[in-house]
């Protein structure tokens, strides 16, 4: 774990001294078993190792030269994976470690996932050896210039000519051109293209095909395929390493049985049949890319508060009004009132993102199993908390970083590429607010069925305790009480039903549901986030009551799932007044037990962020160095930066001496 | 506005064609004046159609060549300043429009500013003239590595040396390196460096020093001098433009005479006498400093705002459930929700700045007049509109950013170098947080003084009404109730008194005020920000007792002030209901009227972002073109992009075609 400057003095040994917890047992708690702990950690030191994967100068790269360094790394990468004789666990967690965007993430995690769940067997027979052995190097080419999350709206047309038996494939306007599709730019061979299908004159609506974009021989692009990348996006480094493609057809032609058919297909004559396959098998995908998401967002805030707190150890700003030595930053009320509920969140998205594993396995052993019953609520969970655990991400992301001062502005920190890196979670695989909407549209729906006696199913069942939720009052009298998981999950219970109900209630009142639907929108994403919140937070509480090993380990979970609560009950405090499901007296004695909650952090926090084990490779920051070495690393890597590569810059001769030595003439300023 | 891509039909016609209002007048109530806008309309012309302040290709330009660009825009932009015989409010405004941070922002920014607030007149005569000639380029070093907010915590010495009747800078640690200065790495020849004043053995702490750096020959630094730049910063382009320094000092030695010697000095004796001259104009400075930052916001926010509108006008997505063409992402209520509180805050803070800076002018009499009664007021006035603003502004760029979708997220929207070019001032010139607590804490100070009878002057008046806002209820009926500024004006109060009185009533509960105020300190912030909002609020409410001219302009006024009111309502609703300021259903009414206030703005918002009158180069997005002609912009613009340069990339041939043509061996995956 350690590295870099110095490296003989631990300048955190203090603050890891006073942890109440066995950091060992609380890496297990995080990584989920003690295999994935030394797997990661195998992995992880493996990289950091290698000067190949060396990142620390990334965000100086121009963008070609990113762009070459993402190519080299990623062939490296895989001639170790080859090498090495790595499993497929091992070989994703090297790349996680490579910790840079590129053409294979696609590969992996979109191209060869939508062969193998919408080929039929023959076209994986096919396809899928060729993309594993990277013979081809394949994209997921779907949102559009003038098209983004709605996907009905799609522009591109493949239309079936029976006289060749191929499909043509077609860019009809400038906004139909294929748009932001990773590692479609410069990398990609091949990509599924999702098109309008149209046979006997007929649109039968998007489709997936694969076409070849580029020559195996030389790499250029195949006549009347027009592609390019869209150009620097948010950020230095950052996504920047990714070539995120535009790409155009001029009547493309592709034979017809590399349209994807497993669900449905073109015969030869030009009919559209339907196989046998239930559509529903797309969900289980969408909810597989979507929990991986939820893993995604621990991982990034972990970071990110990992850096935070390290930092905010190290750091000392003004002292006590009678003198002194100045006061470490981490011991002032703010700072932990900013960045302890980040740490919880970090947590809490950790265990609900393992919940939701288990849940992706269930829904598919179901699936399998042709029963349907609980995919739309299965699938509303994941969207929801996809949305909210996205967003409360990023947000964590930025304030760790301001979290940390000026220093925080600096690339070395390692926080700005963290954020821009991040904040497209975001937007892709549907936009949070998008995504929120479908939830409320679940949740208006359950609500409506109550009344028939449709009993709700997994996260909505707290739904069918209506009589009791609508009326029950919390018994909170002391700020202990607020320690009680009963007492929280109730009062996250009471909010998110009644704040549905009474949107559900609003709706009636409007003269179409569609209307309701569209009038109290922004009211509806709260009613989401409520609900999903209540997920979150009970799954927390239900980490809690497994066994979880280790001397004061589960202590300090318990103690990060009530931060956790509490604080969205202050946060929200509007939410949970407006529906009685508190007053505003057991309002203020969350907050109190807040308080009281962060000091029992305190002592804890670095050991809490080391259990992430993360090394100093994968975090990328003077700041969070484990070392917690700060000053000399901030100014040795200073100096690396181009701009000092001469004491006098270049642009002096012509653009400052003249001015210096008056060759201006003067104003009258 | 005109330019770019097409041109010739304007796609915005239509939302034009709705507004409600007369633009021109709207523009004058934004700019404060006809003449304020036609000034700066010209020199924004001016800046547009010179293509050397060209600044599309900004993002794409390694830092070394933005660097050059920099010093080249400046020297051009004195190039101009002289041979136009431009007014110094031209040449600001020319600078404001060139939009590059650089070291002149600095030289006239602060170092002018230090010797004419610190330096003795005779020092005035001596250095404001090579200033102004640009003979000398000045920096301000103050911060240092170890060494940020607390400027009594800095290290670096001036020690008095009576032999040679000079003092010596000197560095004595790593962490007293003075750190993050603009245009100290590079370009500034001098400095105003503070460091701690010792003569006769003793330290008199932190004093102001004008030191030469750098040869006026050769631009290279003087002996004992080590200068740098600290390294990449947030975003591509954004503030990588400008040279933050780090500089450290080996025993440099300087004439007595340079140290700033307006309020104190050191004699040839190396006595430290204090001069007549109060401390208090000080404060007048940073009044000064932090007004221009609230002018920043409004203007920084305004960009994002015109932009996220613009484009939510041209981008559709998804449509009516019957089918049809798709809906213009603006009318969707869930864009409104988010979208229109920002532009209404960009108008609220507009409007709070322009009394702020009536407020500098009104303290600087006082002060001149030695009258300081009103300067600690004034001074948390001023501090606290600096903190909320800037905070309320870099979340709003952001949330901008996202409202543009994946759009948003490319370098040529112009919202991630927005972004990353305004986050520095939430902390620079005082941390948001540490500002909000010296805020609170002359709010606390204010309240245990009503008891003795003392009446609180300005912007902390009401709190003299104690009696009445402690006990009164919000007589709010209906949703149109909520459009009466006095009830509104009224809950603000009561909920800021009542937070401000809870909250001193807490920390004289704790065991001395100095434990409770830090024990208390979270919710010391929200007292302040409360405060705070309700000035903005009430400076927004005065705005629109004044005479407004133009066609239904001061209506449109109204519902944007209204808005931002009632969206702080909803935003806080905890703070009002826990205050009892309002009952839940005031609440439920103030975000029902919220809903119709939108429907008001929607047909109104692309005129009112017109009425900021920026042209397409100072906004610098293809999202918010004057014109909306989006997708030919988007597209043009991304085969600019170096990557672009070739169809094949480079490190295809070593690193992408091994793998295709498997001279890699194959896993076993």
């Amino acid at each position: 774990m350690e590295g870099g400057v110095g490296g003989e003095v631990d300048h955190l040994a203090g603050e890891r001294a006073t942890a109440q917890f066995d950091v060992e047992h609380m890496k297990v708690a995080w990584a989920g078993s003690r295999h994935a702990v030394d797997v990661a950690d195998r992995m992880a030191r493996l990289v950091a190792s290698d000067p190949v994967f060396r990142k620390d100068n990334r965000t100086m790269l121009p963008r070609k030269e990113l762009f070459k360094d993402t190519l080299r790394k990623a062939a490296h990468a895989w001639k170790r994976i080859v090498e090495l004789r790595l499993t497929e666990e091992e070989a994703n967690l090297l790349r996680l470690y490579v910790d840079q965007p590129g053409y294979v993430d696609l590969h992996w995690g979109m191209f060869v996932p939508a062969i193998k769940g919408q080929g039929t067997e023959e076209q994986q027979k096919k396809w899928l050896p060729l993309a594993y052995r990277f013979q081809i190097i394949g994209c997921y080419a779907q949102t559009e210039l003038g098209h983004g999350s709605n996907v009905q709206g799609l522009e591109t047309t493949a239309t079936f000519d029976p006289k060749t038996d191929e499909f043509v494939i077609h860019s009809p306007t400038l906004t139909s051109s294929k748009w932001w599709p990773g590692g479609l730019g410069k990398a990609s061979t091949h990509a599924v293209v999702y098109a309008r299908l149209i046979t006997e004159g007929k649109d039968y609506g998007i489709h997936g095909f694969i076409v070849q974009l580029r020559s195996l021989e030389d790499h250029s692009p195949l006549p009347g395929v027009t592609l390019g990348d869209i150009g620097g996006k948010f950020g230095s480094g950052a996504y920047n390493s990714m070539d995120n493609g535009v790409l155009r057809f001029d009547h493309v032609r592709i034979p017809r049985d590399q349209m994807l058919m497993r669900l449905s297909q073109v015969t030869k004559e030009g009919k559209y049949v339907h196989s046998d396959v239930p559509k529903q098998l797309l969900y289980g995908t969408m909810v597989f890319v979507r929990q991986t998401i939820v893993a995604d967002a621990s991982k990034a805030l972990s970071r990110a508060t990992c850096i935070a707190v390290r930092y905010s150890a190290i750091r000392k700003q003004f002292g006590p009004q009678t003198g002194g030595p100045e006061t470490q930053v981490l011991n002032y009320k703010t700072q932990q009132s900013r960045l302890f509920p980040l740490l919880a969140s970090a947590y809490a998205f950790r265990f609900v993102g393992e919940w939701l594993k288990w849940l992706y396995t269930d829904v598919t052993h179901k699936l399998e199993a042709k029963d349907f019953s609980t995919l739309q609520e299965a699938h509303a969970c994941t969207a929801g908390l996809k949305a909210v655990t996205t967003s409360a991400t990023a947000d964590g992301i930025e304030e760790c970083r301001k979290l940390c001062g000026g220093h925080g502005y600096l690339n070395s920190s390692g926080l700005p590429e963290l954020f821009a890196i991040y904040v497209p979670a975001c937007t892709y695989e549907g936009d949070n607010v998008v995504l929120l909407l479908q939830v409320a549209r679940f949740l208006m729906k359950t609500v409506s069925q109550l009344a028939s006696g449709k009993q709700p199913v997994g996260t909505t069942a707290y739904m069918g305790n209506i009589q009791y939720l609508m009326q029950c009052k919390c018994g909170v009298n002391t700020a202990e009480d607020w320690l009680n998981p009963a007492a929280i999950r109730e009062v996250f219970e009471a909010r998110a039903l009644r704040m549905a109900v009474n949107c559900a209630q609003n709706i009636n009142k409007a003269p179409s549901q569609e209307e309701g639907f569209y009038e109290l929108s922004p009211d509806l994403l709260e009613v989401a986030v409520a609900h999903i919140q209540l997920i979150i937070v009970t799954k927390f509480i239900e980490k809690l009551e497994q066994d979880i090993p280790g001397e004061g380990v589960k202590e300090q979970l318990r103690i990060l799932c009530n931060v956790y609560a509490l604080y969205l009950v202050h946060k929200h405090l509007g939410d949970f007044l407006s529906t009685g499901s508190i007053t505003a007296r057991q309002g203020a004695l969350a907050n109190e037990q807040l308080g009281k909650l962060y000091a029992q952090v305190r002592p804890n926090a670095v050991a809490l962020v080391d259990a992430f084990n993360y090394t100093d490779h994968y975090l990328g920051s003077v700041l969070g160095r484990y070392d917690g070495n700060v000053y000399p690393a901030l100014y040795e890597e200073a100096w690396k930066d181009p701009l000092n590569d001469t004491d006098v810059p270049d642009g002096y001769q012509e653009h400052l001496r003249p001015l210096l030595k008056q060759q201006l003439k003067l104003s009258r300023l």
